[in-house]
């Protein structure tokens, strides 16, 4: 069972403990509407459940509510931005317009960003390119959870990479992946229930293929995308270490097994090798390569023959990446956002802490 | 069984057959080295097998020998390359060039390429930019295989993902990947050892998993990378479709299941919406981030850290992207490109067809 919350409260009372924690209301306010974006969308486990887990991070040292995050270098297409440890959460928009300028002027534009945190879900930044009448991609490294194939050490995060690209009268396509096989989310949704994980999720300290949802608290790694090298996890290897290394060997920050961890009672890695954890962004004007409405009439026409695919036996339609995401957000608005209690009262206890009035709910829902 | 030939004289067979094919000595050469690219990096179903393939499609009108290849749009950062229906192995390296001839004035270049074919081995494009000290990126749609998550048609072809990255003293970060479980050259593998698949490759034209490796000959599909739903085939769909609008939406080629497929004797699809085939090359200049040596060093201790993770039980080592490919070359360039006897057939009756001379075997190896 959920608790609901309308999707405005738990905007302000995210923006009201930002702002305690010392952010400007201008950042507070995007911080709050780029964490709750996971909420609307269906990522329960990237939004408003891990508000506290940023405040610890602060509490920690580890992150500057008033950072002055700046362009380091720059060429025409390109630049480098160092958050200044800010919260990931602003970080990451600033870095994203950088982008979308670049475009606007040489056609494209990528950065790279050192000195930053976890930046919410990598899907909204990349949106962000879509009413510029551009394509917008997003990724970010994360700490180390995922073995490399044939290894039993935790080397790479769950690197997620997201590409948004414009379309006519259809929604826009948004892919938004993580490069393993299954998201550490779904891990902490079967711990709750109790129940076991499929195979090929995650393997034990020995590399053995384990169907505990708590293996990795016992020294177990998830799997990259493929799951094993019969079925390509030296794919999903390889697709997770060019995020981990645009986000961060391009950019100066840590790579790798050193990337900081989300938890702040996680101790810092040794000997790191860069700054914070690094993300990478990219905006590509479509009238750099086709006539805007040209391009948009062809991906309308890509996107109506992907649906209208023949279903397998059992299925009534073919997706589109995007689709079960952008169906969440106006029920999510309508109905209120489920929280689970473990989680309210997480928040209820952050509320308490912070001097910030807790919101009431507006239901529940099984 | 197979049967050795030398690395050069493949090579001069190759060039000798596309010269008689109409190619100039400049096209025939770097198609021919192009292609044998793949033989020496392992990748045997990109190579010489191929070959008589290229020329089937040149016989039935659908590769011009002579094009006129030619960049039809570009900003600073962009280009759109028209590749006049010329062999993918001269339009893609052509088409690289612009990318990298771009980067070197705006940090970064990107080229989405249609009225192209079959481009032989991705990495080997993308590995161009390396000597420019530049990070390379090449990807490519192809014909319809692939069937999307909860489908059994056949919308998406293996559509490769490849990204090179330079390293100092550490050989380079070659990642060159189909975005489907198993490449489709492994099925023909087991098909001539008459062997069955491994479940999660393939699926029959209900939608089942299948284990019959002639599966797509009797209406099957590839599955994406992840295999199925609970392992993640979204993921492997949304990058395969990825590849396919940034390859052909963004250039005006064919996408999804119009892109015309390699084997002459089949049909074009109808309704086409675009030209030929289509490719998408990137290229930045690793300055226009980093200092090169800088990020070279740190290139070097992300390679050495990762080869010296903790490997599982039953292997000696971790693998770099790219490790297995380029250890394979010295040891094909020494001891001869081994080809299957169904193979050398069919090359010997393309030499006796086009009256080139069939190279001497050097050897034989189980």
């Amino acid at each position: 069972m959920s608790i609901l919350f309308a999707y405005d409260d738990l905007t302000e009372f995210a923006c009201s403990i930002f702002k305690k924690a010392g952010c400007s209301d201008r950042d507070a306010r995007l911080a709050s509407e780029v964490l709750l974006s996971a909420d609307l969308r269906g990522i329960d486990s990237h939004g408003v459940a891990r508000l506290s887990g940023y405040i610890r991070l602060w509490e920690g040292g580890r992150i500057n509510t008033c950072p002055d995050i700046k362009v380091v270098h720059e060429t025409m297409s390109t630049a480098v931005v160092d958050g200044d440890s800010g919260l990931g959460l602003v970080v990451a928009p600033f870095a994203m317009r950088v982008a979308i300028q670049k475009a606007a002027v040489a056609g494209t534009g990528w950065v790279s960003v050192r000195n930053s945190n976890h930046f919410g879900i990598a899907g909204k930044h990349a949106m962000m390119a879509l009413e510029h009448d551009m394509i917008g991609i997003s990724m970010t490294n994360a700490s180390a959870l995922v073995a490399p194939t044939f290894s039993v050490e935790r080397m790479l995060g769950t690197n997620p990479i997201a590409v948004a690209i414009p379309a006519g009268s259809q929604p826009p396509f948004v892919a938004d992946l993580a490069t393993t096989t299954a998201a550490n989310g779904k891990l902490e949704i079967l711990q709750r229930k109790e129940e076991n994980m499929p195979k090929g999720w995650a393997q034990d300290v020995n590399g053995k293929n384990s169907t505990d949802p708590n293996i990795l608290k016992k020294g177990g790694a998830l799997l990259p995308l493929g799951s094993d090298r019969e079925h390509g996890s030296h794919k999903g290897y390889a697709l997770g270490s060019v995020v981990d290394i645009f986000s961060a060997v391009l950019s100066g920050a840590n790579y790798g097994p050193w990337v900081p961890p989300f938890p702040a009672y996680v101790p810092l890695p040794q000997n790191m090798p860069g700054k914070g954890l690094g993300h990478f962004f990219g905006a590509m004007r479509i009238d750099a390569f086709q006539p805007a409405a040209e391009f948009k009439k062809h991906m309308d026409h890509w996107i109506t023959r992907f649906r209208s695919a023949k279903p397998a036996k059992g299925h009534d339609r073919v997706l589109i990446p995007g689709d079960p995401e952008r169906e969440s957000e106006p029920v999510r608005r309508a109905k209120g956002i489920p929280v689970v209690q473990a989680v309210v009262d997480d928040l209820a206890e952050l509320a308490e802490k912070m001097g910030v009035k807790f919101p009431v709910e507006c239901g529940r829902e099984e």
